[in-house]
C-alpha cells in the first residue's frame, strides 16, 4: 500500500523537526569513538565553565552543572548543528544575572526562581519562534550591533570578576557602578586571594599563548597540543584546590565554593507564575534572540567548514528545547558556546551524539566529584571567566566598522556606550532602535543622479561622473532607491525643485532600475508629482521599470492618469522624445539642474 | 562700509526663521482688502467650530475660541504657508481629550491644566524640531497608516458627538466602550434635544449637498455660492439659540452652553510642573507630529496651487509659536485645518495677515459675542462635528490600499481596528510600528532573478520573463534591494544554495544596479559568500555596481580578497569571461536553478 498524503506529511514533519533521525541511521563505531573522544575533551573543559559562569550568573555552582546535563540531550535531539556545543555562554550568564537582579537579591529562591522562569520562557519563546519560521526576526540584530554589544559586555563581566581576583565585594551592572564600587572597596582586599587570581590569569594567558607551541616543541601533534593547552583551566582548578586545602588558605579570607550538593538534579516544572512571567518576558526575549544570534553564527561557520549546512528555524527549536530542558532540571538559559563548539570540533566530534556523551560526562561529575570542589578558590573561576571574555573584547572591529560606515560606526558606538552605562538592556534595544532608524533615515533622502548617454552606446550614466550627452528639453533623472514612505515627500521635493530651476523642461523621465518597490505611499507622491508636472505643461514619463514593480502599477490608476509613458529603456526614451536623434552636448546646462538637487 | 559675515548670517537666519519679513515688505491695500474678506468669512465658519472643538476635547467653549486668536497670529509671523488657517481641529481635540482624561475628570482643574500642558509641551517639541530641522521624522507616519488613524478617529468622534445629538450621557474613548455606553444610557434619550440635533445634522448635510448648487442656480457666482454654503453651521447655530430661548427648551431638558466668561484670556505662564509634564510627554508628542503631518500636507496642497512653496521645517517652528500662544493664552494643542483653510484659501486669502485678521474677529467675538451663546445647545454643536468629521471618513481608501498593496493595506486596517479597540495613542504608535516593520520585511527577502542576455543587445533579464542566452558555466544572478543587515543572511543563503544545485558553475556575477547601499552587516556576508566559493573553487564577480557603493567597498578590504573582478557592466563581464562569445542558449539549464531559488 503506498503511503497516504497524511503519512508522507507526517515523515516530512519529522524529517524536519528531529533531525537525529538523519544521523542515528547511518551512526557506527567509529563515529562513536571519535564522538567519544571529542566529549572528554568537552567534559574537562566544560566543568570548570558551568560552575564559573553559574557565579557570574549569581547562582549556586551547580546551577551551571545542571544547565549542562539536560540541554545538551535535547539539543543533540532536535538542533541541526553536528558539532554545536550548548550550555552555560558568558553573555546570557551576565543578561540572565541583569534580568534576575532586577527582581530579587542574589542567593534568595526568589532570584533562582526567576532565573528558572527566564529559562522556561526563552525555551518556549525560542520554540514556538522555530515552528512558526520566525528565525528572520533575527536577522535585524545587525553585525555591528551584536559586536559591539558583546565587546561591551565582556568589558563588563571582566571588569565584574575583576573583583574575585582582587578578593574584594562590591556590586553593580554598569561601568560606572561596578567602578565607583571597587574603589569603594578596594580596602577589603586579600592579598591571598589576589595571589591565587593574579596567577591563575597569568597562568591561563600564557598557557593561551604560549603553551601549544611549547607542546609541539615537544613532539605533540598540533590538534592533541591545542587541546591541551585549552585544558589549561582543568589544571588550574586542581592546583588551586590543593594548595588551598593543603595551606588552608580558606582561613586566610580566600572564598571558597564550599559545599556543592552532590547528586543529580530533581525534574520540576517551574511554578506556575504569570506575574513573574510577565516581568521577565523582555529579559526573556533578549536572551533568546542574543542567544539564538551567538549561536547560529557559530553554528553556520562550523557547517561551513565541513560542507555541512544547518536549518535556522530548527535551530531555534533545539535551543528552545534545550532551554526548556534547563528549566525542568534546575538549570538557568543556555545557548551555543563560541569556544567550547570549537574544541569540540577540533576533537573530532562527528554527530550530536559528542553532546550526548559529554551530557553523561558532566552528570557522573555531579553525581562523582562535586565534593573535590569544597575548597576551590572563587578566584581560580574568576581568572576562567575573564581569560574567556577579553577574547570576546574586539576594539578594533570600531575603528573598521567606522571607517566603512559612520552610520553602522555609530549604532556599534552607541551600542557599547549604553551598554557599560546603562546595562546590557538598554544597549541592546537602543542599538537595534538605532540601526533601524539609520536604515530608514538614509533610504529616506536617496540619492538622484541626472544623467546623460554615454556617446556610442545605449547607457545612460549620471553626468556628474561620466562624459555624456544630453538634450535640453527633456530632465532624465534616476531615483537610486526603492520609493517608499519615507522617501516619498523628498522624491516630490526633488522633482519638482529641478523643474522650477529650469524652464526649458518639457519632459521628465524618471529612471527606475533601482526601484525595488513602490509603496502606496510613494504611489500617491507620483500621483502628486503627475499632477503638478501636468500644470506646468511638463509630460511625466518613467523608464526601465522592472517586472515586479510594474505588475503592482497595473493595478492601480496610475498608468490611467499618467500624462507620459512608461518605456522599457531610458534609450527607447531617447529615441521616442527625440525622434531626430540629435542628442546635443549639452552637459553644462544640464549640471547646472544637477547642482540644484545636490544643495537642497 | 559692507555688511560683516556676521551680519549677513543674521539676516539669513531672520529671512528664514521671520517668513513675514518677506511678505510685509510688499503688502499693500488690495492685498489688504482681500485678507479681510477671508478673514471675515473664515471668523464665522471658526466661531461655532471652535465652540464645538473645545467641548470634544472635554474644554470649555471659551478655550477653543482663545485657542483661535493669539496662536493665529504667532503662526501669521512664523508660519511659511501664505493661506493655512491654524486653530482647534477635531482629530487633534480627540487626542487631547484622551491624554488628558488619563490624567483627570474632564471638568476638573486638573484635566484643564494637562490640556494647557499639551499645547505648551507640543510647542516646544515642534519648534525644536524646526529649529534642528528634525522635519524629516513626519515621514514615517505612511499615508494609509495616516489615513486609517484619520477613518478611525472620524468614527469615534462622530459616535461620541452622537451621544449629544441623542441627549444621552455616557463616556468612552473607544468603541467598545463607546457603543456600551450609549447602549447602558439609551433610556435617557431627550426627544426635545434629538429633535434640535437630528434637524440640524440634517440642514448641515443638506446644505453640504444641495446649498451651493441651489445658490447657483438663484444666480449667485460659484465662489460665494460656495462660502455661503460653508457658514451654515453659523446660521444652524442662531436659529437653535433663538428657538431654544424663545420656546424655553432649556427646561425640556436640552443641555445649553451656559454661562460663557467674556473677555479676553489673561496671558499666563502654565504652572512649571514637571511631574505633569513627564505624563503628557508622549501624548504631546503624538500630537504634535500628527498635527504637524495633517498641517503641512494642507499648506502644501495649497501652496502648489498657486506655484508657491512652504518650508516645512519653518512650518514645525510656525505650529510651534502657534502652540506656545495657545499654552500662554488660557488655550489648548491647535494646528491647522483643512476645511477652514480651503475656505480662507477660496475666499481669496493673499498673505497670513489675514489669519491676524481672523484672529482680532474671534477676539471681538470673544468680547461681544458671548451672552448671546448662553442659549446654544450643545446638540448644535455636537451635530456640527459630526458632519466635519463624517468627511474625513475615507472606508474606499481601505479597498484601494489593499488592492495595490497586501502590506499597506494591513498597516492601513491595523491603524483602524487598534484606534477603535484600544484608542488614538495605541493606534497611531502601532501603525507606524507595523509600516516600520513590514518595510523591513519585505526588504528582508529582497527579489533576485537569473539573468541572461537579450540577443543581439547589452541587456541582460530576468530568465523567467525573457527570451535571453545564458552560459552553463557562468551563473549571473541581479539582486534587487540594497544589501543590509536585515537581508544579508538572505543574500548568503540564496547565493550558497544556488551554487549547491548546480555544478557546473564557475563564476558567479552579482549583478547590482539596484543595489544602493551595502552595509557593514552585508559586507561581512559578501566576504563569507567570496571565501566560500573560493572553497568550492568557484570564482566571484561582482557587475554594475554604482558609483557611491563602489567608492565605500575601496575603502574596505574586500576588493583586495574579491577572487573575481568588479565589472562596470554586465556585457563587459560576459565579454571577459566567455573570450570567444559562445553564448549558447542554456535558458532551460538556468531555469531549473531559479527555480530552486524560487522555491527556497
Amino acid at each position: 500500500m503506498a503511503p497516504s498524503k497524511q503519512d508522507r506529511r507526517a515523515v516530512a514533519f519529522a524529517r524536519r523537526h528531529l533531525p537525529f533521525l538523519e544521523w542515528a541511521r547511518a551512526y557506527d563505531r567509529d563515529m562513536a569513538a571519535n564522538d567519544l573522544i571529542a566529549a572528554l575533551i568537552v567534559t574537562i573543559m566544560l566543568i570548570p565553565q558551568s560552575l564559573a559562569y553559574a557565579l557570574l550568573a549569581g547562582l549556586p555552582p551547580q546551577v551551571g552543572l545542571y544547565a549542562s546535563i539536560l540541554p545538551l540531550i535535547a539539543y543533540g535531539l532536535f538542533g541541526t548543528s553536528r558539532t554545536l556545543a550548548v550550555g552555560p555562554v558568558a553573555v546570557v550568564s551576565l543578561m540572565t544575572a541583569a534580568a534576575a537582579g532586577e527582581l530579587a537579591r542574589q542567593g534568595t529562591p526568589e532570584y533562582y526562581a526567576a532565573a528558572l522562569a527566564l529559562a522556561l520562557l526563552s525555551g518556549l519563546m525560542l520554540t514556538a519562534m522555530g515552528l512558526f519560521r520566525l528565525g528572520f526576526l533575527a536577522n535585524f540584530l545587525s553585525h555591528p550591533v551584536i559586536s559591539g554589544f558583546i565587546t561591551a559586555s565582556g568589558i563588563i563581566i571582566a571588569l565584574s570578576q575583576l573583583r574575585g581576583v582582587l578578593g574584594i565585594t562590591g556590586s553593580g551592572k554598569t561601568l560606572p557602578t561596578l567602578l565607583s564600587s571597587m574603589w569603594t572597596d578596594i580596602g577589603s582586599l586579600n592579598p591571598t586571594t589576589l595571589a591565587i587570581g593574579a596567577s591563575v590569569t597569568v597562568f591561563l594567558f600564557w598557557s593561551r599563548k604560549w603553551l601549544k607551541p611549547i607542546l609541539i616543541g615537544r613532539g605533540f601533534a598540533p590538534r592533541p597540543a591545542d587541546i591541551f593547552a585549552k585544558a589549561a583551566p582543568v589544571v588550574s582548578v586542581f592546583v588551586t584546590i590543593a594548595a588551598t586545602w593543603a595551606l588552608g588558605l580558606d582561613k586566610a579570607g580566600v572564598k571558597i565554593v564550599g559545599e556543592v550538593p552532590s547528586g543529580l538534579p530533581g525534574l520540576a516544572m517551574p511554578a506556575f507564575d504569570p506575574g513573574l512571567w510577565r516581568e521577565v518576558a523582555i529579559p526573556a526575549l533578549l536572551i533568546s534572540i542574543v542567544g539564538f544570534v551567538e549561536s547560529v553564527s557559530v553554528a553556520q561557520t562550523l557547517a561551513a567548514k565541513r560542507r555541512q549546512r544547518i536549518d535556522p528555524d530548527q535551530e531555534l527549536v533545539g535551543l528552545g528545547t534545550a532551554n526548556l530542558a534547563s528549566a525542568i532540571s534546575g538549570g538557568y538559559p543556555v545557548t551555543g558556546g563560541f569556544a567550547r563548539s570549537v574544541v569540540n570540533f577540533d576533537a573530532g566530534a562527528q554527530t550530536p551524539a559528542a553532546g550526548m556523551f559529554t551530557a553523561i560526562g558532566i552528570a557522573l561529575a555531579t553525581l562523582v566529584l562535586t565534593p573535590l570542589l569544597f575548597y576551590l578558590p572563587k578566584a581560580t573561576l574568576s581568572a576562567t571567566i575573564i581569560v574567556a571574555v577579553l577574547s570576546l573584547v574586539d576594539l578594533g572591529a570600531i575603528r573598521r566598522t567606522w571607517s566603512y560606515s559612520r552610520a553602522d560606526g555609530a549604532a556599534m558606538l552607541a551600542t557599547i556606550a549604553l551598554t557599560l552605562v546603562s546595562g546590557v538592556e538598554t544597549g541592546i534595544v537602543a542599538g537595534v532602535g538605532l540601526s533601524i532608524f539609520l536604515h530608514l533615515y538614509r533610504s529616506s533622502r536617496p540619492h538622484f543622479a541626472i544623467v546623460g548617454q554615454v556617446a556610442g552606446t545605449e547607457h545612460f550614466r549620471n553626468v556628474k561622473r561620466h562624459k555624456v550627452t544630453t538634450t535640453p528639453e527633456i530632465l532624465s533623472i534616476r531615483v537610486d532607491e526603492s520609493l517608499y514612505f519615507a522617501n516619498a515627500r523628498y522624491l516630490e521635493d526633488t522633482i519638482l525643485n529641478a523643474i522650477a530651476a529650469d524652464s526649458a523642461i518639457r519632459h521628465v523621465v524618471l529612471m527606475c532600475p533601482a526601484v525595488n518597490t513602490i509603496d502606496s505611499s510613494a504611489l500617491e507622491s507620483l500621483e502628486a508629482i503627475n499632477q503638478r508636472l501636468a500644470a506646468s505643461a511638463v509630460t511625466f514619463h518613467l523608464s526601465e521599470v522592472k517586472g515586479p514593480v510594474m505588475d503592482r502599477l497595473r493595478r492601480s490608476h496610475f498608468l490611467h492618469d499618467l500624462t507620459g509613458k512608461v518605456f522599457l529603456t531610458q534609450f527607447d526614451a531617447m529615441k521616442d522624445l527625440t525622434p531626430d536623434l540629435t542628442l546635443k552636448t549639452l552637459k553644462a546646462k544640464r549640471q547646472t539642474t544637477s547642482a540644484v538637487i545636490a544643495n537642497k
